[in-house]
């Protein structure tokens, strides 16, 4: 969907070249970030030649997802977007050759029939690695202390041991998906003494804060030794249940799992039986499948299981609005210049 | 309390020197760990010269408590003793010279009349550290992650978002009382990119992990910026509500408040009226005063209030046992050598 060649030129085909050339027809860059007033001068100052609309509130800078709801007038104007409007009505935006958005997924975007074609569609995929891997550290340390049963015996009002406790010096975590958050996840793990295994696609690609790189076909092998197993991978048909039963009989009885990526990365059905036969100790899990988690689901109550509702990205972590309007300042400026954009899908 | 001169040799006019060099009275070490085969083997070697009963349970080894029980015979023959006796029983210890606790704190020991006159007392001081930093730090991300709020969420089948979550990259962490656990806790927050600031009662004492060090004179300025109060103070007279209402109110209000060293060290009352007015943004306390904290204190319903009944030190890290241990074996090596020994009271 790219209109851009990669040497930053327009293509002297693409319908954008047309648009964004003709002097009848100005470039607009309609920006829904909710930016601070010296945030907006730097957007201007990046890209001086292109008419800019800022129609985000900076009040909404703080609020945990941002909505993006542009006049139809500018909409029908816009040869740039950044923001998630809602896919149904970029229909009106028959002039857009690019969309920025806020969010690391854009899927709904890629839907054939939702943007002109030829849109080049770039996210702010990295601006939530660190939100996100730092829920997920906060998961594990909070199961190996057994903070969620302690919290949950403070609501009874009881003063209660819990029992032993584990420590992640000298422990292996195993992190499936060493993307941004796996990266992430991986840098904080090594930061506090323990070994880091990644399992990814291709093992021959290193990846920050992981010591030993495996392809995704050692991954049976590599669940055996693990005392944390961190799920970081994408919603593709390749990751459906690929922590089924088989594998969830793969871990230790003592090993941890966490999960920040998609919820049906899990057999939901195998983790209940195997938490509740204690096959493995505990799960930490920020995204289930369904969402919400069902009324009648058994992990509501299991007392090793600690579920929070996919809230470790959004917008929780003030650094993460910094990170996307860094982001989406860079891709201004390299559209302006006719360069590549960054995060391009 | 001590017998042996620095130098190691016993001094000439103590009973000590007159019973452990009798040889109608050979020295006799009463051993109460928990030991491995191993590890008995290790200390008889340590100390082949000097007779040793070992009365452990290795059964034991796991249990979050130990205790100590010695039949009446050997406490009337042991000159040395490695383990928590109740206080009582030791008036029948009328040969003991040496007394090796499991615990960190000896206050008990230390009462007049509980040891024959001249007894050296020496700690497990150091075998803690890990354990409770380790507890300490869990609690701080759990608060910054609002864990505990979803931990009683799940625990009433709501799928709520608890709203914005806060890092501790490039937050400051103010550690007041920087031994061993003070210590271990800057070690993990510089790890995870906090700036660390240490206050103990000289400043002119360095100690791993701390960036800058104060007096104790500089609390209250250091109050001011710090994003989060982590506690590891002993309970002595001059630690007692050492954060009153006055500095409570010096803090930031999205500060985090953890104590993990004597509940007296906090004001309760005045800690739950700065929670309840949103004066500090939370605390995690796994010591209060008293404890068991009683039925009716408001602590125990504070939503931004983690309570864990003192379980942080203890026994509850498999890792704490070995350091015990490994602290006693060094002192019985220097017992039979007749050199200094370590964490002396």
């Amino acid at each position: 969907m790219q209109i851009f060649s990669a040497s930053g030129i327009p293509s002297a085909r693409s319908r954008a070249h047309d648009a964004s050339h003709d002097p009848a027809l100005p470039r607009l860059i309609v920006n829904c970030l909710p930016l601070s007033g010296r945030e907006r001068v730097s957007f201007e100052q990046a890209a001086p030649a292109i008419a800019q609309e800022f129609i985000g509130d900076p009040e909404r800078r703080l609020d945990l997802l941002w909505r993006a709801h542009i006049p139809s007038d500018l909409l029908g104007r816009a040869t740039a977007i950044i923001g998630n409007v809602e896919p149904g009505e970029l229909a009106h935006a028959h002039r857009l050759e690019w969309l920025q958005t806020w969010s690391a997924g854009v899927d709904r975007y890629l839907v054939p029939g939702v943007l002109p074609p030829g849109t080049v569609v770039s996210t702010a995929s990295g601006a939530y690695g660190q939100a996100v891997a730092e829920h997920m550290f906060a998961m594990m340390w909070a199961l190996m202390k057994n903070l969620p049963a302690y919290a949950v015996s403070q609501h009874e009002r009881r003063w209660h041991d819990a029992g032993r406790a584990f420590s992640p010096r000298g422990a292996t975590a195993l992190i499936v998906g060493t993307g941004d958050i796996g990266s992430h996840f991986a840098l904080l793990a090594k930061a506090v003494g323990m070994n880091t295994v990644g399992i990814r696609r291709s093992a021959g690609t290193p990846a920050d804060g992981i010591d030993v790189m495996h392809g995704i076909g050692d991954l049976d092998h590599e669940l055996h030794g693990a005392d944390v197993v961190a799920l970081c991978v994408p919603s593709t048909s390749s990751t459906h249940h690929l922590l089924d039963a088989r594998r969830l009989s793969l871990m230790k009885p003592s090993a941890l799992l966490l999960n920040v990526g998609r919820g049906g990365a899990v057999d939901g059905d195998a983790l209940v039986s195997a938490l509740d036969r204690g096959s493995i100790r505990a799960a930490g899990l920020d995204v289930t499948e369904p969402e919400p988690l069902p009324d009648d689901s058994a992990l509501w109550t299991m007392p090793n299981c600690l579920v929070t509702p996919h809230v470790a990205g959004g917008n929780h972590l003030p650094g993460t609005a910094d990170a996307i309007i860094s982001i989406a300042l860079r891709n201004v400026r390299a559209y302006a210049a006719g360069e590549p954009l960054s995060n391009r899908q």
